[in-house]
């Protein structure tokens, strides 16, 4: 059953809360709740049936918690199997010819570095779950209340990769807009959406007048479809027991709202009840919602979406973690003492950088187990989307399937074994990715060249399902002192790429002065240059001040900085350029933690 | 008579030596050669009609120290119309059908500042010779052996501004290749061929064999035909007497090579005899020249040529003799205190500029008579061309006249009354002209609106007789914090009109900036994109080093710096950019002055 096949044409209507209709029921404080698919299967069915009858498109198994780990504290988790697979029974007998989502709820552990759950382990006891709940006739799967984008990214590559259910995901926000982990909406939308989700969304958290600011944010750079599902309001403790605030007719017109605002799919969180779900299906009955197809190029960490192209900032990647030709870098890579990486990426950060691009490839090290390693670390020290730099191509799925946002793969070129091997792993983990413009051929001559190299990446990509928005096509600046008629063939070619292709561009700085004195004067002309000519991104050293200074002074010119507001601010205050405060984290982590856990 | 009329087919033959051949016929050391036209009208008769029937096409009175300045020393400043009425009716007498033309020499004085001479005085002089001349029924004039090229100037605006008849000038050489004042042949050739000459060339200096050289370099310049008159080779004293080391064969096959190299008018000086020119013109009998137009943009000062577009430099204009916006420049200009603007010359010149702005626009001064008196003092200063900048017309002219050199104006716009009041200075003058794209409907939209303004100066400029290649086009940047889509719009301006119309560009950075915070960071960002976009002057200040640094870096990346050779030179050695030596012309003057006075 496809419940997405006719979402064009009418929007979606989810079941409300199993957790209060069971403690309605009589499930008591400390009782495991998906054990009642075993002890109470009547109650189950009962509520199931009644969401039915309320009109329900969509019910949602008993099992947000029916992980081997979570049922451990309940001395559950040998009974996970009989669990999921009387849950899905239950569920599919009340649904009738309507589906049964199985949910899948956070493992309850904070993983690294919050806590000590490792990705592996969270895999492993999603997959469990997702087989199972296949198993027994589940025809989709909800992911729901995630906080951790990372959580969320490893039940989603456990559903994707071990069954064939399709896959929802909604995260839960706080009265901060941000996930207990810091991310936004946006970001989570960014992080997740490419990783072949069905669609994607926000749960719990509020009530529905609350979160329309949420949905309207997913909406703008969503580009599959948004499920909606609030709570009945915020809620209250009276007498030891909780109250929702928001009545089942409110519910209705504020959910209907969500449709405005951007969402297909609605549905109930905390407190709603049958009533909340029959009183909505009746208000939104007949709704149409028409996809807009979103056009921009982003990248993610886990705190922070960084936009690419248009009128955005010409994006900074940091190029100084990058063993080539430094040697103490290198000597410090293959003696595994990390910390002067963790230095550079902590200063790239502080002198402006808004990605890191990461690069170990020293002779000799295990770059399969350590790439990953190295970017988990940085991804903890750091608020920047990465860009993982291998030419090992299983060293970069390793390190990109484990980070926490959406990274950028650098790169893939037109050579065909390039094509083949990295294109698959775009498309699978839903990253960017850089185009380099050189083919079987060799190093392109002219921008014809370069242009034709870029189309066969974009086209290639069009053919594994990637948009176009996720390619950033370096058009390779060459030596100058050796060929150097070149440096203005990139520029061309940048234009020209940007006008035939539609889609962004990038060049590195590292190349084109090499064999000169002063190399940064070259670096820097070459990035004014450049971006007049539409570039918008460059792999650059944020430790060249003067190249950063012509940058901002660059980004004026091109109408990147509107009302030079950040050249005014950066340079009235005399402040160092973008020095961004650090998100604490950590900070947050004490104040909230008992709230999840 | 038109001697030029038909030199497209045949070349011309000039006579050889007067002052030579009155020697051999009685004239004593210390007699003055042009009171002969009086004293002994038989000898000087004899002499041309011996040049005629040699074969000579056109022959020189012997006129050539006949100036009122000059005759003083033989008291005979009164005698000055009688000597030049009857050397021109000898001439007359002999020539038959060939054609009559009234020598002019040097006053016999240095000019400012080599010596006392004034441009008003040195201006009367030669003016009263071509107008005696002019009445006697010469048939042109040849102003020949000149030194300084300001002194060329004051004679060649002396007869065209006073007479009716064509001229010719020609520039007399050292050994080193440049005249005694420091002048080059290319230097020579640029600086005069604007100014309304027929003709233009080198006489005395050499032999025919080492004059070659200097043909074959004026030649690469020249847009009018070059007129070659060489000594019979170089001169020594033997018993008293002089003699010449070149016999007429070899003068004549020599001479001949000269054709070759880029001379259409031949004859001889110092040495030759009738027999010299007999069997010139017996061997380039039948010899056709075509003519090849010469595209390129160059201004010069006394001692420099600085070539402007194509794959040149961007030529660096300084900007900072100009009291816009600076208190104590204004108080300066005011108070007469000019020292600080001669300090500013010699200082940029020392940081790398190529040309010099002069701008003196402050309320209330005479500007009129201060321009003219500012620029000649600052012109004995640096080598360096100028940079006339007025909006008093009447300013510029006087400026430009006595400028040493082909200045540039700053500037004519698409308006109707400076286009009116402004081009016919550049057409008489032989000027280059910055031609600002503003408009009488005020300032440019677009690079479209910048192009037709572009247009309409060229096309104006065309019907006036001056050539495109003189006109730079300023695309005008606008202050980018207020109209901030404006920058790529003159970016894209200068690739358009330089591709549309064919003409160099120019940008002035002092008002993109405008308002902003650490405002060279603006300019630089945006020297280096219109670099890019083919940009082929800029107004700066040279002593914004970064600025400077990255318009070098500019160069080697759009390939107007050649292997980098001036970049490496630049930078390895951490000299100063661009560090001039002084040239020497008091040292060479102190050397050389004994051999023309
Ligand atoms: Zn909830
Ligand atoms: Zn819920
Ligand atoms: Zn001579």
């Amino acid at each position: 059953m496809d419940i997405f096949k006719n979402l064009k044409n009418s929007v979606i209507v989810f079941d409300g809360a199993m957790g209060t209709m069971l403690q309605m029921k009589g499930l008591k404080t400390g009782e495991c709740p998906e054990y009642y698919n075993i002890t109470h299967p009547d109650i189950v069915y009962e509520i199931h049936k009644s969401y039915i009858d309320a009109g329900a498109d969509v019910i949602e198994t008993n099992t947000f918690g029916a992980n081997r780990i979570k049922l451990k504290s309940y001395n559950l988790s040998d009974k996970l199997p009989e669990i999921v697979k009387s849950a899905v029974h239950i569920a599919r007998k009340a649904a009738g010819d309507k589906a049964v989502a199985l949910s899948i709820g956070p493992i309850g552990e904070l993983m690294e570095p919050f806590g000590k759950l490792t990705f592996d382990e969270a895999y492993s006891a999603f997959a469990e779950v997702a087989v199972e709940g296949e198993k027994a006739g589940a025809d989709l799967v909800l992911i729901e209340t995630m906080s951790d984008i990372l959580e969320a990214k490893a039940a989603i590559l456990a559903v994707k990769e071990n069954t064939n259910l399709k896959v929802i995901c909604t995260m839960t926000f706080q009265e901060d807009g941000r996930t207990l982990m810091g991310t936004d909406p946006v970001t989570a939308i960014i992080s997740l959406q490419g990783l072949g989700l069905d669609a994607i969304g926000v749960n719990c958290s509020t009530g529905p007048d609350m979160m329309a600011d949420i949905v309207k944010k997913m909406s703008e750079v969503a580009r599959i479809p948004i499920l909606a599902q609030p709570n009945a309001g915020m809620p209250h403790l009276k007498d030891g027991k909780t109250f929702y605030n928001v009545s089942p007719e409110q519910f209705a017109s504020q959910s209907k709202e969500l449709l405005e605002c951007g969402a297909s799919i609605v549905g109930g969180c905390c407190g709603t009840t049958p009533e909340f779900i029959k009183l909505l299906k009746a208000e939104i009955h007949g709704t149409e919602k028409e996809s807009i197809v979103k056009k921009y190029t982003a990248v993610s960490s886990n705190t922070k979406t960084v936009f690419i192209g248009g009128n955005n900032p010409i994006c900074v990647i940091g190029e100084r973690i990058n063993p080539t030709g430094k040697r103490k870098l290198s000597d410090a890579i293959k003696d595994g003492n990390f910390n002067i990486l963790f230095d550079e990426a902590s200063s790239q950060e502080n002198l402006g950088a808004n990605v890191l691009d990461i690069n170990i490839g020293v002779p000799g090290i295990d770059e399969e187990k350590l790439m990953p390693y190295v970017v988990s670390q940085i991804q903890n020290i750091v608020n920047l989307p990465l860009q993982i730099d291998s030419s090992n191509v299983k060293a970069i799925e390793k390190a990109v399937r484990i980070v926490r946002g959406k990274p950028i793969i650098n790169s893939v070129s037109a050579k065909e074994k390039s094509l083949k091997e990295v294109l698959p792993i775009v498309k699978k983990y839903g990253t960017s990715v850089i185009g380099l413009t050189i083919s079987d051929e060799g190093l392109p001559k002219n921008e014809e060249e370069r242009l034709k190299n870029a189309e066969k990446i974009v086209k290639t990509a069009f053919d594994y399902g990637i948009p176009k928005e996720d390619i950033i096509i370096d058009c390779i600046a060459l030596t100058v002192s050796s060929e150097q008629t070149a440096a203005i063939e990139t520029l061309k070619a940048i234009k020209l790429v940007k006008s035939e292709l539609g889609v962004n561009t990038i060049i590195g700085l590292s190349n084109i002065s090499y064999g000169l004195p002063e190399r940064y004067l070259i670096n820097t002309a070459f990035l004014a240059m450049a971006a007049s000519y539409g570039l918008d991104a460059v792999i650059v050293n944020p430790n060249d001040k003067i190249t950063m200074d012509i940058l901002n002074a660059s980004m004026v010119l091109t109408s990147r900085d509107l009302r030079c507001e950040r050249y005014i601010q950066t340079y009235k205050k005399d402040d160092k350029i973008g020095n961004i405060p650090n998100v604490t984290i950590e900070d947050k982590l004490k104040k909230d933690a008992s709230q999840i856990l």
